[in-house]
């Protein structure tokens, strides 16, 4: 068996497993080779593999590879391994799910067969979640289609990196533009999404690979293409969507937003329904994640460091914003297409 | 006589002129003496020194330190060393208007005259534009006690940089909001302004020498901020006003007048009275400067290159953007204090 994505490579034949090094993109496309859980600690700890599903499928792949080094000696030490894993990056709660239901899964399982059903796990794991990206897409289209009657070309804005690199597959916003391809002219104005720039490092790369035609542009210059009419609808993905539609994502989708409803443009969230939280009716009070300065202050990329000013300088710089369920018009997972401004996802 | 501003000092006495090296900044301030046209020219178009008034100062400058080492032998060679310097940076105005009244009256005056005219010319210049800074901050002033009765803080947002590095003398909108905490407790938000990052590097040093509490934000964590009541108002430089109060301004400025819009926050615009274009009844057709990629896919400060996407990317990026006068609730200027949500500067 021979699994090949963008971001992981998994030659079940042969034994080899490799995860594409995120932090030289744009620049070098290099493959790190896994071989044992210090190798994959390290990937997840020093970020050379991101997004939460592909990280939650590097750890179970850790798992796997232990399990044929024949070091996983018992249920204890599954569990051992299992720890020193979560503790690469422990606020990813993809890992700690899969790992929760694998363990379950192999506490009443021989020893003997622990490596084909870890296996059949995180292969089921990884093509569900290449299936939900699919379904993300043909219902975005779905969508679009409805909304855009007779038109044959479609100017979309994105923000941050929704695609492949995020996820399993095909992705969830990018997702639903790559698919969209196949049946319109695409032009895609990239926000470069400060201050990490998953857009003009990542959604970029992933765009010029399939030949969709872009354009990247400061943050700032959203409401200019926007009031230009070059910008038919925004499409973005989330973090977290609370039951009345409130949406929780990378910092600048508010102004996106707000911008969107202001010109008229609609303005589409994507993501698997299993990032819908059904725990809360609004993120009215939810507490956004602040990052280091230093993300602001400098630039770390390709291995060259520089600061763009002071590094002393004060900062407030919140990774994600809260878009209020108002300004949204549709949030499309891989099970519905929710119509949202002035209807909940489900009735708080 | 002894003039001294941040960005230049002239000791007229000891024949010693020095700008600021504006391209170090924030990291070192260090002074450029300048002793010849040479010296002028290269100051001018390395862009060591920018913005239009102290580039004009600067060029005026120029014509006098050759009028002091006697290198100006008739009007004709005047002219020749006008065209000289002028060349420097072909598209600022300010060098253009200078010479064009400096020509005129040298004209009528006798050679050995020249240097004294000269000086004359360039001292009353920089105090005019001093003058006109000092205005527009206290109309700022009365505008704002006229808004907020009876508050003592302030949190204000601005983006770019309008202060004493734009300028001679305090700024615009950044004038303002120095004179301000003679009366307020300031705190500023400081959009880093992408791509050029004037937010980040300058306003963040002028604001730090002052003493004023600051935070810089990603230009994308503007409505975040908004939207949770931390900005009571917002205020902006201009390049170019029309008559119904149409605003060409650094781009990003459309993306905070539409936010501010959105979300009930006065919007304020500040700029000198000159600067309004009375040519032009609205901006509707004005064609905004587009700017090289690089500056969106590299940084090159402090002398430090780094490029933080493929260099090949294609990119959108205008250096300005339009602001409807719909979105500007007042334009404050060194004569007057205008309302104009509904209202032209002058009616078209």
């Amino acid at each position: 068996m021979y699994l090949d994505f963008w971001t992981i490579v998994l030659d079940f034949n042969n034994n080899i497993f490799k995860v594409l090094d995120q932090k030289l993109l744009p620049f070098r496309e290099v493959y790190i080779e896994l071989k044992n859980k210090q190798d994959v600690y390290k990937v997840i700890k020093d970020m050379n593999v991101r997004g939460a599903p592909l990280i939650g499928v590097v750890a179970l792949l850790g798992i796997y590879i232990e399990a044929i080094n024949n070091s996983i000696s018992s249920y204890e030490s599954l569990l051992e391994l299992m720890n020193y894993l979560q503790n690469a990056r422990p606020t990813a709660v993809n890992i700690f799910n899969y790992f929760s239901n694998l363990k379950q899964i192999l506490s009443s399982i021989r020893l003997s067969d622990y490596k084909q059903i870890i296996k059949d796990f995180l292969v089921k794991i990884i093509l569900d979640e290449k299936d939900k990206n699919d379904k993300i897409a043909k219902n975005g289209y779905n969508l679009i289609r409805d909304i855009f009657r007779n038109k044959k070309s479609l100017k979309i804005l994105t923000h941050c990196n929704t695609g492949s690199l995020a996820t399993i597959g095909l992705g969830t916003a990018l997702g639903i533009i790559k698919y969209l391809k196949n049946y319109y002219e695409i032009f895609v104005w990239v926000d470069e999404t400060r201050p990490y720039l998953q857009g003009s490092r990542l959604t970029a790369l992933e765009l010029e690979k399939e030949g969709i035609n872009f354009k990247i542009i400061p943050d700032s210059a959203a409401a200019f293409v926007m009031y230009n009419n070059e910008v038919d609808f925004v499409i973005v993905g989330a973090d977290r969507v609370a039951l009345n539609g409130d949406t929780a994502n990378k910092i600048g989708t508010l102004n996106l937003a707000v911008l969107s409803y202001n010109f008229n443009i609609p303005f589409i969230v994507a993501l698997p329904e299993s990032s819908i939280d059904y725990s809360l009716n609004n993120l009215q009070n939810f507490k956004v994640e602040l990052r280091d300065s230093l993300e602001l202050l400098s630039f770390n990329y390709n291995n060259t460091f520089v600061n763009i000013t002071k590094g002393s300088y004060p900062t407030f710089n919140p990774a994600f914003d809260i878009t209020p369920a108002k300004y949204i018009d549709y949030i499309i997972t891989d099970k519905n297409i929710y119509k949202i401004k002035g209807k909940a996802i489900i009735s708080a």
